[in-house]
């Protein structure tokens, strides 16, 4: 039933006809997501939007940006790829995110947020400078809207008054509700109900004002001026240099149309407001004050109940509860999240701690910088931040925390691989990104019960900036020490000895590594190995010795190779006069690594206990004597 | 004079006292930089501005953040350094941005701009949760303010309604005449001339209007609440959730202490919008449509006349006509800078082609982004930056060009040590954050005229993203070949040969080994020496020669050395099974690099001729017999 090839049926749908496929179309989520997991809330929301800019625009002629691309699943319907959904986000399945290569409809990928306004902006003077006709059509959210670069898109687009069609999709919340002064101002767009009426009221309220003379003439002119500014309307957007249409009900096709073929034929950048709701349709989905329904896994459709899994404490919620202990005894320590308060446990913390939480809204530069003041005047900032979205604020570490040698803490949560999102949330390039900042100090705990302790040792810490990196899902189910300990910085902890080789792991590898090292002790090679925590600085104590050594030394890291832990390792020996050291370094190749489940991934670039197997033992001839 | 300890003497000051002291101040500014360099321009437009903050708080118990730091000379002279200005900007002189070690009163520093909002909503949440009472008074640049991080910031601070002082010094220019929407709106509320007395007018016009019955009166009630946002006025900054207070003429004493002591008062967030010439005072200075006078070196007093030492074209200035060459016969080139059209050489290509060049304003992220778009439609886009503000750029490198691997020819300028800005400019970290970006390649000319060649092939280039690096500076005044040649992309060029030892080195540290190899051929030594011009890829077949001979590899890089060009060496070498081969690498250490002269800073470091000869030397007994 949804088993078409591209969006070109729709151009003779009635409005009847498409209601129908809108339910078509929702069904089919519910149904489909409730097997595979996926974005379930944020689609429901743009499935009205979505099939009117299909019947209404050319795709791939005309061109969408899904700004973020999680609300793109209607749009990979629409364009032939329903068939595809029983593999969404899984291993070669359909990517989450909108895919150059999966389809010409999809020509602009989205997984961090607040990008779209610039693409746009490329292809529309793309299209100008070639003299090409055709519409760019941005589909950003009212999160997305507040990141510091879709401002500054806004900004310049506003200034070249380029023609292009942007649909503001504002439901309201971001993944958690938004925040910030912005989000205010919508809501009083929201509210204001029929705004294009109430400017007819007042524009003839205005005719009626008797003239009076001088200057209060004068200012009486400067009224009627200032029309398109007046009430709670598009102010900010005109004021931006766009014309501002709405708000529009975006549940409602005759109100869709409309005011998407006005923006359609207005010359200059439009603002489409369209206001939807999340989960729309689906019960559960849109009474979720909590997010759940956002991104999620598997769920029974009567219930709406969430298929859990049990298993061990996630290390954002070791994160969060070690935190919420800390604050209570070191009224230091303030918590910053850049709209990421569920992902990252802090959610928990600011119940306990409302005053000292803040949720900045999709900002990490402001977030990094901001921390950075807080801790000019002794306090204990301690930014949690997915891995990936902390490439925002990577100038804001170098200049304003790292160079002012600050006390910061970043817990840098999703480290590594995290499985479904695929390529654009990959958190493997941090170490290659914080390592050669000067001051940076960069730890990785190997379960659940060193996280504690590294977290509390990065709060003590009062020498400067210091990460502490950990991954997406569950710890092991460890025993948690009751007591806090101090890890030192600089130390590793050799967790089993041995005479042939050497590994040094960290985090997620260790288990890998541990599984190596038994394999290879049936093949009668003793390996030590090592749980290389702190990533900078390295433990130059037992490198010395290490390298000073028979054996070669083998690296793993679930990161990126280039520049990463084992690089350092490697910078550290040639330093040091250790030229002679065989070292092995395993890691992330040089590529992106698309979605799929992390030991898929792990499999596919050869991060597994036999790799490392047979890299110890085709290492192993080669060792050499010590200078 | 100027002799003053700390600023607590302005307090008593009249208004004559302080305007005779600014005249002190301009004599000052104007006969001391005439002799060392520095920004003047910025510095005379804040005369005034600086006097009465300065009076009318209490540094460093109250805060100034100036953004950018540029324009904090008057704020030295009144914190006791008047008597440093004869080093400033000099080696161990007097930085000439605010520099935390050097006084108590500057409590931030800032050689980026656009971080100030945020330092400062760092500031006031630690007041507040500490229950300090100051105040914390950002002084941002209208240019600055475009900036993403502080639209992120002016969100968040409007949500918390936290209290602040922000002074907004609006001169009309960044460093180029300002761009983009924001600014056209700033324009605005400066020609609206009395605001407060407009606002006045209109509330009474108001309560004249007679009671219209029904919605009409609904209406009228609506434009009453609405005044705050009415007429030309700070709408913009209100709708944040700001207090909006002037315009305010920031060369008169009295208005700006009304402003600004109305302000101190004020709860919640205010913004002083504060018009400012640049080069008040001065003639030559204020009537400057180039932007010669915002930062610069040497000049006569009496003639205005800019001291110019005559000398090869400077980088810049052969990117520029390059790029003019090439456009001329390739359409797809469009040029992008971010408020750096006169720094890049950009203003020169964009008098013969204004509809291909782009000046974003101060937006690396939309730059970085909006060149990607481009490039998804065929175009080849050119984003001719500063190595130390593509820092700003970094996840849209990461996400948006590198990952969707399009053709985006990034024009790295002031790549390396830059002098005198100091540690917040130097460009010395690119290559190790671009490095480990999948797709990237990395390009540095060895001269001006391979860097013609290099623009050429990165134009040409249709394999994905990449950078030609390049100093500050001029050339060598080398031949300049008329037709382009393709500089293969991976493949080195072996200037001299050898048998002893190999210098992989590029850019500028050429000359540097050049004078290494003369003084080691006088040892006995025979050097070789190789332009290891593209950085990634690496020339493996190269390298696989090199390291199959005898002798050690030497690499030299004036650039980071954690994650650099010597890593990548490193990397390579090992995991091409090249692991005894003897590697030494010479670059910049783990530290931030202060202001001074280049080869102040190369000595100081040991990126010099001598150090090379040591090291090779040095590495000459350990050369070990190939495997």
């Amino acid at each position: 039933m949804l088993n078409v090839k591209d969006p070109s049926f729709l151009k003779d749908y009635s409005n009847e006809e498409l209601e129908s496929l809108a339910q078509d179309v929702r069904d089919f989520l519910i149904s489909n997501l409730s097997v595979t997991g996926g974005h379930l809330g944020p689609n429901l929301g743009v499935v009205e939007l979505t099939l009117v800019l299909h019947q209404l625009f050319d795709s791939p002629k005309d061109k969408f940006l899904f700004d973020v691309g999680h609300q793109a699943y209607v749009h990979k319907i629409l364009t032939g790829r329903a068939g595809n959904f029983d593999q969404l986000r899984k291993y070669k399945g359909l990517c989450g995110f909108p895919k150059r290569s999966e389809s010409e409809h999809d020509v602009w990928e989205t997984g961090h947020s607040s990008t779209s306004l610039s693409g746009a902006m490329g292809m529309a003077v793309a299209r100008d400078l070639k003299g090409e006709d055709s519409h760019v059509v941005p589909v950003i959210g009212d999160g997305a809207l507040t990141g510091g670069m879709a401002l500054e898109a806004l900004n310049h687009i506003g200034h070249e008054q380029t023609d292009m069609v942007v649909i503001l999709n504002d439901n309201e919340m971001s993944i958690a509700p938004n925040v910030g002064a912005l989000h205010s101002m919508l809501g009083r767009m929201r509210t204001a109900g029929k705004y294009q009426k109430a400017k007819e009221d007042l524009e003839m309220l205005i005719r009626k004002i008797p003239a009076f003379g001088g200057r209060l003439a004068a200012t009486a002119e400067r009224v009627k001026d200032s029309m398109k500014y007046l009430l709670v309307s598009g102010m900010f957007f005109e004021e931006m240099g766009f014309t501002y249409l709405g708000p529009v009900d975006g549940h409602d096709l005759e109100d869709l149309k409309k005011n998407v073929n006005y923006a359609k034929k207005t010359k200059g950048p439009v603002i489409v407001h369209v206001i939807t709701k999340k989960g729309k349709g689906y019960g559960p989905a849109e009474n979720d004050a909590k997010g759940t329904w956002h991104g999620l896994g598997p769920y029974k459709i009567e219930s709406g109940e969430v298929v859990k899994k049990p298993g061990p404490p996630s290390y954002s919620g070791v994160f969060a509860s070690t935190l919420k202990k800390l604050a209570t005894d070191d009224d230091r320590i303030v918590a910053i999240t850049a709209a990421m308060p569920g992902g990252t446990g802090l959610d928990k913390f600011a119940q306990e701690f409302p005053k000292r939480t803040f949720d900045v809204g999709i900002a990490e530069q402001h977030a990094t910088t901001m921390s950075a003041g807080l801790a000019t005047q002794g306090m204990k900032p301690v930014f949690a931040v997915y891995s990936t979205f902390l490439q925002r604020g990577y100038d804001q570490l170098v200049h304003d925390v790292c160079r002012q040698n600050l006390n910061v803490v970043f817990a840098i949560d999703r480290a590594g691989l995290v499985g479904a999102d695929g390529e654009t949330h990959q958190g493997v390039f941090d170490i290659s990104y914080l390592r050669h900042l000067p001051n940076m100090k960069i730890l990785q705990p190997k379960d659940e019960n060193e996280m504690q302790h590294m977290l509390y040792s990065a709060v003590q810490n009062d020498d400067g900036p210091m990460a502490v990196r950990y991954p997406r899902g569950n710890g092991y189910g460890v025993e948690m020490d009751e007591e806090f300990k101090q890890i030192p910085i600089g130390k590793w902890e050799v967790l089993q000895e041995g005479n042939d080789v050497t590994i040094l792991a960290f985090g997620t590898m260790i288990p890998v590594a541990e599984e190596a090292v038994e394999k290879l002790a049936k093949l009668g090679v003793s390996a030590r190995l090592v749980n290389a925590r702190s990533l900078k600085p390295l433990d130059g104590e037992m490198l010395n010795q290490f390298a000073s050594e028979h054996g070669p030394v083998i690296t793993l890291e679930e990161s990126a190779l280039l520049g990463g832990f084992g690089s350092a390792v490697l910078e550290y020996l040639h330093e040091n006069g250790f030229h002679h050291v065989h070292v092995e370094r395993m890691g992330i190749p040089d590529r992106y690594i698309e979605h799929g489940s992390v030991p898929e991934l792990l499999e596919e670039i050869g991060l597994t206990a036999d790799e490392l197997t047979n890299r110890v033992q085709k290492a192993l001839p080669l060792k050499r004597q010590r200078a």
